[in-house]
């Protein structure tokens, strides 16, 4: 499909193409999207399994050689906080500043998120509920040129804010011995307790399931490409997981009086993160989309990716022009996107009408980047339209909740008939058995 | 496996083994207790999933054909709030009364529940959380005699306290036309909009993907066999689902002043759920272990899930006889139960010891039949260990959130440098020029 997209993308072509709403054109281009969604692959599930299984079965000794097999290396690589300290103080001054303004905001955006128990309190009795942080988190970095600080920062923020009490990253471990210091040093300034040089399918068997050296953890969290992404989605239940991640998107909500070098800028800062991205224009005005088509051409042609550009622009990106801005606000509904930017006149109006979307961009200075490094709200979000019903990830995505209840012997006693009439109703008289045990004799 | 444990349990064995701690015995033990919890089964899955591709593909007619063919009925019952009504005022006072109670108390509790949106604002930008209802839900309620008025209280309360607009209950349609009254007078209670008739597998296709008559919903929630199961499980990402659920199980803490009356009742009410429930009794007390069961044969004798009953306790019940409270504790917290009970002379000082567990019952009069039913916190919990990491159904479990951000010029100048800098580290040139993109002209 790559290789297609290429030739057919010529640098005479524009990138993006333009369609007009009619009910059916942008309908049968909205299900087009929907084939972006990975179907799950039945050789790599099979593949991973055996993976999970064996890592299941022999530990160690299996992820030594998985570690062998397919990252080239002897043995397990192991970081503590002291490493991630020595990589910080390698780090560039530019850089180090950078990620502490970003650690600084992300963190404040999270707090607000922190959730207390609470309880309802009688004379007789009390109950309520209690909340506590995950024991241990597994935050999956993929290994090589993927590799982002970024992705260190916005997981391990919201975990350690929630009270996790230790959180490890599991990521490849390198031939030459070397890590990436930008993720060590997001490490460190994020409070990541240990790093464990093991990647791929292997890496998250060893998370959920434990190994003799390595405790199994109670939730992974992070990107991963397919095989991380197969084993992730084969463990839950074992341990929890983030969510089942999709090619991502955004949406761009604009209208005549939006700057199209603007737009054209964003739609590409999202094409250019891979070839299944996609990133789709919604406007009132078709002098507005056209004018967004050259302006892509224009500042394509000096960024590195931009064979990745074209291709996921070509093959997932459209400017839709719309009857109306009731008209884009339905259609963005539809989509739930991962982003949506609205770069109206009034974006705070359209606002209320939103229901679907991971995170919403108001305005023409908060570009969809502001927030993936640095606004301060999450970046991993619901992607191909689950923004329907999952949220980003947050505080509560790393604390678990638990009931209790306290009755005395009187506050029993008045529910009693009432408890044993439901019961027999529904024909455990095992469980009505139980409560008037306790007021015979 | 049953037939098994039919005929080596006769009426004068005891039904509970006692266990004494050694550190092997009572881990062997454990490790059998996660044999419980099923594999996928792949003849099922397969079977389900091509019910699931039928309903996908030909909507209505498919689902019409399955009707007829697992439940042998030609149409789809489709009832609402008007049929609910009639079916309330059928209802004998008595039920009447205990649905009210237990309603009003439910919803007291979920009430605490719900979650505000927030923002941070400054003069120069601003960000925040938006809270929202899912649009649709759909309530699984199990067909025949497995077919609860709680399970409904249970779900739609939180799900009509979160704003669901949308609360639909999705049960097979029976031959006769006559579903069950207590069922219909509890979607009356709880404010349930509509049920259709079409339960199994091709039940949950209907509610994930929708037809040409019935819209999709965002979630699935309830309990149901294992094709219901299955389906949740491999529809979870077109929409969400509550959780992946196993085998019940309780544990119970005694010490030598727990009453062994009460601990075999309790005991009892969740072995008579099915033969793959779990009840655990983990005490200080050899004595006790030892009243416990007599009393468990004497209470048993009376009660009409009898084999039920004495199958579950003889395959996964056990006592356990502790060195120490402190041991029973960190026993339960590895187990990580649906239902902890603590029955010792000073439960809430455990309290603060238990880590894992789903619903916790202190004292001698919260026996856990109270918190299926009445007492107001959720009785959909996290089994077989789970709650290691889920959480109980809650409000929670049917909003989703949207992040928002909207930067001024000055403020998205204040800090575009160190997100330039971020971005062209993660080799993303694309996301820095849509920052610089707006400082240059």
């Amino acid at each position: 499909m790559n290789m297609k997209n290429q030739t057919s993308c010529t640098d005479d072509e524009p990138y993006l193409k333009i369609i007009k709403t009619d009910g059916f054109v942008e309908s049968d281009y909205l299900s087009n999207l929907q084939k972006r969604i990975c179907q799950n692959d039945k050789r790599i599930e099979s593949e991973v399994r055996s993976i999970l299984d064996n890592i299941k079965d022999f530990g160690d000794s299996a992820l030594l050689e998985y570690n062998k097999k397919f990252d080239g290396v002897d043995n397990i690589q192991r970081l503590t906080q002291e490493d991630f300290k020595k990589a910080y103080d390698n780090t560039p001054n530019d850089l180090k500043r950078a990620l502490n303004g970003a650690f600084k905001r992300i963190k404040s955006f999270h707090k607000k998120q922190l959730e207390k128990g609470y309880s309802i309190k009688t004379n007789s009795y009390e109950l309520g509920q209690i909340v506590r942080g995950l024991s241990r988190v597994g935050i999956y970095i993929p290994g090589g040129t993927a590799s982002y600080p970024s992705t260190v920062l916005m997981n391990a923020i919201p975990a350690k804010l929630a009270g996790v009490e230790q959180i490890v990253i599991f990521t490849p471990s390198q031939k030459n011995g070397i890590l990436n210091n930008d993720i060590l040093a997001a490490a460190y300034v994020a409070g990541v307790d240990e790093l464990i040089g093991v990647g791929g399918a292997h890496g998250i068997a060893a998370a959920a399931y434990g190994t003799q050296t390595i405790p199994k953890v109670d939730k992974i969290v992070g990107p991963g490409n397919i095989y991380v992404a197969t084993a992730k989605r084969l463990v839950y239940g074992v341990c929890d997981i983030d969510m089942i991640a999709g090619p991502s998107e955004i949406v761009i909500i604009a209208d005549e009086f939006s700057n199209p070098e603007y737009i054209a800028a964003d739609l590409i800062s999202q094409a250019e993160h891979d070839v299944l991205a996609s990133a789709i224009l919604l406007t009132s005005s078709l002098s507005v989309a056209e004018k967004t088509v050259e302006c892509i051409s224009k500042q394509t042609q000096f960024l590195s990716r931009k064979t990745i550009i074209k291709n996921s622009l070509s093959s997932f990106g459209c400017a839709i022009v719309c009857k109306s801005l009731d008209e884009a606000t339905f259609i963005a509904n539809e989509i739930a996107p991962e982003h949506l930017e609205i770069l109206t006149e009034n974006p705070n109006i359209l606002l209320g009408t939103i229901k679907n979307a991971g995170s919403v961009f108001l305005g023409e200075y908060s570009p969809e980047p502001l927030g993936d490094y640095y606004a301060g709200a999450n970046h991993v979000l619901p992607t191909s339209g689950t923004a329907r019903f999952f949220s980003p990830l947050s505080v509560s995505s790393f604390v678990k909740k638990m009931q209790f209840v306290n009755y005395n012997k009187r506050a029993l006693e008045e529910v009693k008939d009432d408890i044993i009439c439901i019961a027999k109703r529904e024909g455990f008289d095992g469980h009505a058995n139980s409560i008037s045990v306790r007021f015979t004799n």
